[in-house]
């Protein structure tokens, strides 16, 4: 059978080379006679493929030396409790800028964090609307942003709200910390503005499962010392993410995915493609703007995440369930906002979308 | 190529037919053209996965209706740090009984977050011996115990050091909280005398990344709540563990080998076949006991991870030497301890320690 026109929000669609290798060797990896799950995460064949994730992850990326990679465990939810426990200092403050449902989650952690080590987390920016949408980002000049902040956090990419900040803001001059799942490694960025940068794998790298954390390694050195080891990432970092036993099928299926990134051309070529896909997907949008709404602005319109709406939530449905006959999965929005969503990351091809738009507009000149 | 013996002490061998389902379906999950890892984790197809384990569970323990069963991230080492955040108190008190490596762990993170709530974390017991080893459990009789503790933590199975507790003991009144991450599942027990039970999928049932927890809901009830949200087990407990995205991959895997114990006749069937093959084991090495030395008492000698050494290193590196070329791996003591370590978890099949047994009698024969 076909394989689906998968544009699932995450976990979501992988690089087929990805998960055919990882069948073709799911019995036998490495000549080994063994799965890769079956190894220890101490033995040789593992490590290999530990450290080639993490090397590739550093070349692709340029990462500069003074910086810490780590595959973590717990999604980047874990990391909403973690960064406030190690960085959030007794007495200090960190900002927060909100333009989506993800960032107002890490800004919630946060704020219960702050509560129990005496500190404050203030609401730099929030872009919510009254209506309680989101539909853009945050200007760098609205942030009410604190001089003396342990560190400034917001989010690159909205999945549910399909925001995303096109151009890498800087807010202030206390360290950036940015979760990055839904647009990580969906074009190179430097990293060396960002104290640290994180994300879930399942959206452009990997599997659900697996979570991946850039780090500047002074800033992980200043982190909270009393914390239980497992909860400061100077451990994982120390312990090359060996500290405790990793996900090691996560971690070796995000190495697939970043050889077939690398073995494309680099992330250049992945930044063409992504850009073509959401070209062709926005444009199809403003070509019967009568019937299909975007209601992001048009400068913070995300490139992995498009959402839209049709004139009715039945329409709507129709869209969704002839799609569906046709191959399409994912395309309902979060539950939250309704309407339509598709998601556009590394693994999307560009046939997908245009098979996609090609149908909108059918769908448009028979419904509207 | 013959599979290997696998005597891994986690991430270990798994059932052939969990791992030979996992590949072939590796590209096509249920009918779907896709990988299980690219459906949506809120899918109907991921779901049905995802409450089968959970039921499997339940069914394969005789989980009372007030206990709550979670997958969650992070291994047994997370548990570590959340057990006390959620349930040690302000003020109160936590009894830790000290057994090897693991529960020394827990030991350690308990009183790091002690230290931040300003609670206490007394150590009830140790076994620990003054040349650094632990040869046996504790007795309860030697626990000082607090009876106005808010629980009691304990490991049932030690896997560096040998040590399980091959009866279930009670330490107390308080909750009892314990570590069975490696002999999970290696017989049936009675859960309703524990309030929470924790241990990672890597060594009895699944690949690394997936932690099982199973708590009396009572228990999980009054757990603290201004904790941030992803790190209290209420949490995960009412979201049915999609509090976040899960590893969707590892918890299918699981369902693969939950399905795989069931087709066996269940855990009365695992429990024999786990001491038919530690008894083998252990009948070797105690036929040559001049040569062979466990230095575990007899009343703590683990089903699950058998230690013993040699009169050498030298002797041992040669026994590991033969026995890799013979197709057995796994069998090096952990990096703190030394010697020979075979972890015979549920996967492990008689036959191979059998074999295992035969090369024991034939490298002491010769080398003795």
């Amino acid at each position: 059978m076909r394989r689906p026109l998968n544009f699932n929000a995450g976990p979501a669609t992988l690089p087929l080379p990805a998960l055919e290798r990882a069948r073709d060797e799911l019995l036998d990896f490495a000549g080994s006679g063994m799965s890769v799950m079956e190894h220890s995460h101490r033995g040789a064949e593992y490590e290999a493929v530990h450290d080639q994730a993490l090397s590739l992850l550093r070349e692709l990326l340029s990462i500069p030396p003074g910086y810490e990679v780590m595959f973590l465990q717990g999604g980047a939810s874990m990391q909403f409790a973690l960064v406030p426990m190690s960085f959030l200092h007794v007495g200090g403050a960190a900002d927060y800028v909100v333009t989506g449902s993800w960032s107002a989650k890490a800004h919630a952690e946060a704020l219960a964090w702050a509560h129990i080590a005496s500190a404050h987390v203030h609401l730099a920016a929030c872009t919510k609307e009254d209506g309680g949408g989101y539909h853009r980002v945050a200007r760098v000049d609205e942030a009410k942003l604190d001089p003396q902040a342990n560190y400034v956090h917001w989010a690159s990419n909205e999945t549910i709200h399909g925001v995303q900040y096109l151009e890498v803001p800087r807010f202030g001059a206390a360290p950036q910390v940015c979760d990055m799942s839904s647009d990580f490694l969906w074009r190179k960025i430097d990293v060396a503005p960002f104290s640290m940068i994180y994300g879930g794998a399942q959206k452009n790298i990997g599997p659900s499962g697996v979570t991946v954390v850039i780090a500047r390694r002074e800033f992980v050195d200043h982190g909270r010392r009393d914390l239980p080891s497992i909860l400061q990432y100077r451990a994982h970092a120390e312990a090359k993410s060996l500290l405790n036993t990793p996900p090691t099928f996560g971690i070796y299926l995000v190495r697939n995915v970043l050889e077939w990134i690398k073995g494309l051309g680099g992330l250049d070529v992945i930044e063409r493609r992504n850009r073509a896909k959401a070209g062709a997907l926005y444009a199809a949008i403003d070509a019967d703007a009568g019937f299909y709404k975007a209601p992001v602005d048009k400068g913070s319109r995300s490139v992995m995440n498009v959402v839209f709406r049709l004139p009715s939530e039945e329409l709507e449905k129709r869209f969704l369930d002839e799609s569906k006959k046709q191959g399409m999965v994912g395309l309902k929005g979060h539950r939250s906002v309704g309407g339509i969503r598709v998601s556009l990351y590394n693994a999307v091809e560009l046939e997908w979308v245009e098979e996609l738009a090609r149908f909108m507009k059918d769908f448009a000149k028979r419904s509207g």
